[in-house]
């Protein structure tokens, strides 16, 4: 992603040329903002997005040889806006006296500390550990990326944790682990446990995943849920459900089937047997995973099997282009979620008889885990149930636009029914905490 | 603390009366407000301190039963203060659009990831990692209240935390343990050790501190430091010099006493000793503080023997009135600094001869850490060498104003060129991994 500046001369279908010879090249253009405009010549930041550094030196090179067009500058607006990372601490009001330092540190914080040692529960009404999520990972499976290491994960931890503060107003504060180790990293998150009122697991790869997630709710009172499974797992079944819908399909019909059962695969498949009752059909290399799958109800099945059976399929292996065309069944609904590059690209796959295609573009996990946590911990939850997570994913089919695939993601309101739902099934669950008050500080 | 509000009748010395009947009962008073003034009253907010609850309630009483006063309301404002806690996580910048969410999320990140995974370096560049301090307790020690606990000590962790957001920038995020357990506690925090620059410990009692700080930095290549030892060795060491300074005396000439051995007096003294090269006399009932006392250079001594026989006398025992009025020696320098009540009252030493005494009201850590850290941060110093304390050391003494015993606070110019002078020494010792930039953004 590159914003590159250019200066056009002010003739019809230069700027038209321009965008077409990106396209040309298999790039897409964001935002285009114009800045100066002269009887001459017209001046704009364009919003370049390309596959990989050498394929955008490629773009920007034919964007220099495009008639009429100067390129004045290419600014890396990302590198730039992750410059100092992109949370801090903050206080929540000054200390701009001496009264206010005697109020917030020595003498008076002494009288809220004795409170609390007195009644623990008053943590919760006098301390920030009540909007604190930790947001842990040990960086082992990033995005698309792979095993890239706990400190090259920070910059997404980081953005998970302004999603959280900007759509939900929680606090979520990144830790990186530097161990893969199951019982260290179960040891450490429950040492550093009292901190927080929530625990977000992030891209750790599986197997290790499930048996963190496990053993760890099963030791803290507080909710512990790992994104890359239930996160994806409410997203994408929303997302299922809003196409089924559209399309005129009952999910509860059809068969359907998970191709890749790691992580993301796996609680997608355990998701949708749980809301309809069916089993699902599952594939993936890994004989573990296989065996996990059919331990929790799924059927084993294949690639090609999944493919000329079912109604419905999602492919979740990392593998770029695993689907081939031909594959396609007419009237198939396909979700390939691989990022960066898909199962089958969307186009392709509808070209060849799919009733709906999208890929992981398009599914995206920013309108679960803010809300599900936000609610979670409104309702001081000990854990976040399968209810819970459909209380979240029904919001979002209702929510839905009609002809989107999914809610606006910067749309708070959504988040907040989001939590809203999640709450109030957690009370209706009576596993809740707290009496649920609906947002009344904003 | 209180803030009580009052109608005082508008007749001359009503106030002053109200006054004097708080100081009667023992109790002193803060700030005075005044809100409105008719032709016949005036009404005032006054901030209240007693001792206890107990304490708090007779002085109200006694304000309710002052002639010409009325009180209107009592209002516990540090309560109000710290309700859901004072510090939160915000993003640095808004995500206000889809294309900032894709600069800041993904696809955006995944480039900035990339680029840390090839250059670990990069993440002090690309990531708040920079900025973050982990201030670590495990409630064990919490300011003069023991062992309240992890979470009744959050609100002092969170106190930390907004004095390092508003005097130096730092982002302090408050770590609460769940176990006391050396192992544990080292085995967690180095678990989490690469999401931060550095390390505060907090409130851990001794002899555990010792352990676990020393072996953490043998562990980790960012600082550690405990910051009630150093940090109160740093302040108290200053204050000394000061009171020295002020009083003519060469503390490089007279003998010094220190009466408590545990984690502050231990570093008091140790500091004391590596600055004038001279031993210093200790006494602790504890064998084992005597015996480490000893190893580090000390020599054994009484209570007794400290009071006669020394020119600077410093005591940090937590007994409440241990040393008595008989045992003070003229000329002799005293800081009692237990909180909340000191081993003699200021004063009453001065009454009994002492050149100069003060309690731990006026030697407050908040001079010493947040300066300290950010030297070190800034430097990138994998540690904080006696080296550097003293460089904090000699900023204080130099900019505590004529006729105090400290600088104020909450001046900013004092906590930044702590926190070069600490900086620069690091490089000068040669010990820093970054170029020293002094503070361009504010």
């Amino acid at each position: 992603m590159r914003t590159v500046r250019v200066r056009n001369v002010h003739e019809t279908g230069t700027l038209a040329r321009l965008l077409a010879a990106v396209s040309n090249m298999g790039a897409s253009v964001g935002s285009i903002e114009m800045l100066t405009e002269t009887a001459q010549s017209v001046v704009r930041d364009i919003t370049v997005y390309a596959d990989d550094a050498e394929h955008m030196d490629h773009v920007i090179e034919t964007m220099r040889t495009n008639e009429g067009t100067r390129v004045l500058e290419v600014r890396d607006e990302v590198l730039q806006l992750h410059q100092k990372g992109k949370i801090a601490i903050r206080s929540r009001f000054p200390i701009d006296s001496i009264a206010t330092l005697r109020r917030v540190y020595t003498p008076g914080v002494a009288e809220v500390c004795l409170k609390i040692a007195d009644d623990p529960e008053l943590a919760l009404l006098y301390t920030s550990i009540s909007h604190m999520v930790a947001i842990v990972t040990d960086g082992s499976a990033v995005l698309g990326l792979g095993d890239i290491g706990p400190l090259a994960s920070m910059p997404v931890m980081e953005g998970k944790a302004m999603l959280m503060e900007t759509l939900v107003g929680l606090s979520g504060i990144p830790i990186l682990l530097n161990t893969k180790d199951v019982d260290q990293i179960i040891q450490a998150i429950s040492s550093i446990a009292p901190t927080f009122s929530a625990i977000q697991l992030e891209d750790i790869s599986a197997p290790r995943c499930f048996e963190v997630e496990e053993r760890l709710q099963a030791m803290l009172d507080i909710p512990v849920m790992h994104d890359d499974q239930h996160g994806t797992a409410v997203v994408c079944t929303a997302a299922l459900r809003v196409i089924a819908r559209r399309a005129g399909v009952d999910i509860g019909k059809v068969v359907i089937g998970q191709i890749g059962l790691g992580a993301a695969g796996n609680a997608i498949a355990k998701m949708l047997m749980g809301l309809t009752g069916n089993p699902v059909l599952g594939a993936d290399l890994n004989e573990g995973a296989m065996g996990r799958f059919e331990r929790d109800g799924g059927k084993r099945s294949s690639l090609q099997e999944i493919m000329s059976e079912c109604e419905i399929v999602v492919a979740t292996t990392g593998v770029p282009g695993l689907i081939k065309p031909e594959m396609v069944r007419k009237g198939q609904v396909i979700l390939a979620l691989s990022n960066p590059e898909a199962e089958i690209d969307p186009d392709v796959a509808l070209a060849h008889g799919a009733i709906f295609a999208a890929d992981g573009k398009s599914v995206n996990n920013v309108m679960g885990f803010p809300g599900i946590f936000r609610g979670a911990v409104d309702s001081r939850a000990p854990r976040i149930t399968h209810e819970m997570l459909i209380a979240a994913v029904d919001v979002l089919v209702r929510m839905t636009p009609s002809g989107e695939l999914m809610p606006h993601p910067l749309d708070k309101k959504v988040h907040r029914e989001v939590a809203r739902a999640v709450a109030e099934t957690a009370i209706r669950q009576g596993i809740a905490r707290a009496e649920y008050i609906p947002y009344v500080e904003e």
